[in-house]
């Protein structure tokens, strides 16, 4: 075992909420489960999904504050602070629980926003965040397997249903988002050829 | 009148299909009621109206070809070529209908993507194309009354029905699409006031 995940479990225990506390377990079985689907460590998902929210309990000023000292500079970030806790987590799995895997890091990182060149652990703790037992959303079945068979698609879908969420919400669309989402959409062969431009 | 609009409306019906042709003549109606809401000049969205879709009627190869001689240099616009529409368009437009107004150029060149700094006319361009009368999407008709009175909330709506459907198709989103849409939110004053970093 590459952590002591007794004692992991118990910290976030101590930082998170019930639901939340439920919610991370959830994405950890998720994340496991797509890991031993796609040939990836199921440790590393492991570790990455317990603490892919231990930033979720600071506050908005809190947010900005610790933001700020990270050098954070993303004016989307700064509005809705709540976003935040991805980069502060990433902060504290690596000061307080002492990561220095560099990949589990940017999982916990980019697991709300995404990004154009997400990782295959990245990949997985988005999805198992999106997609854990206790989601309940519209197609969420689909998407859980799906997730177990194509790996890219399931995650455009969930990419999908987050923009249309923010939509719904009137909240800033993140264009990091927008670039994972249109990373996943593979252009036909014939028409990539014609890209090059002189 | 800045133009003879008769020479122009028998030449666009030449080069349009008889759809394409109602359609336009929809959104130069739309246009010119958006115009004369709004303080701007009904010539003006006339014009650009008219010539929105000069550039509709060509082939995605020929669309291509015309996109690298004006020396476009946007993959996502290469990849669904159809949109290049809008950038060939206002190019036929300078020189083939000798438009010189730069506004008028621009608000069709803008119409298929906006962008995130929309003059006054390049919005009431792109939101008469979503709303013209023939439009029949769910909310056209609440979001053709709301934009009489508050034409950046009319557009916001008509840029989320507008990524809605992209999604639905799988097509690439544009990032000046998403940006133009967020421009459009206003944040809350004591946010704005957190966002400047250090």
């Amino acid at each position: 075992m590459l952590f002591d995940r007794n004692s992991i479990v118990d910290a976030i225990k101590d930082m998170l909420s019930p639901d939340r506390f439920e919610h991370t377990l959830g994405v950890e079985s998720e994340a496991i489960a797509l890991a031993k689907a796609h040939n990836e460590s199921a440790e590393r998902a492991s570790l990455a999904a317990l603490l892919h929210d231990c930033g979720r309990s600071l506050s908005r000023s809190e947010l900005r504050n610790e933001a700020r000292k990270l050098k954070i500079n993303d004016p989307i970030l700064y509005m809705q602070p709540q976003l935040l806790h991805a980069q502060v987590g990433a902060h504290i799995a690596r000061t307080r629980f002492n990561v220095s895997d560099t990949e589990i890091l940017r999982a916990i990182e980019s697991h709300t926003c995404g990004h154009a060149n997400m990782s295959l652990l990245e990949q997985i703790i988005y999805l198992a965040d999106a997609i854990e037992p206790a989601r309940d959303w519209p197609d969420v079945q689909g998407i859980r397997a799906l997730s177990k068979i194509d790996l890219a698609a399931a995650l455009r879908w969930a990419m999908d249903e987050s923009i249309r969420f923010v939509l719904e919400k009137g909240w800033m669309l993140h264009p990091n988002t927008v670039e994972a989402r249109n990373a996943l959409i593979k252009p036909e062969k014939t028409e990539l050829y014609e890209i090059p431009i002189e």
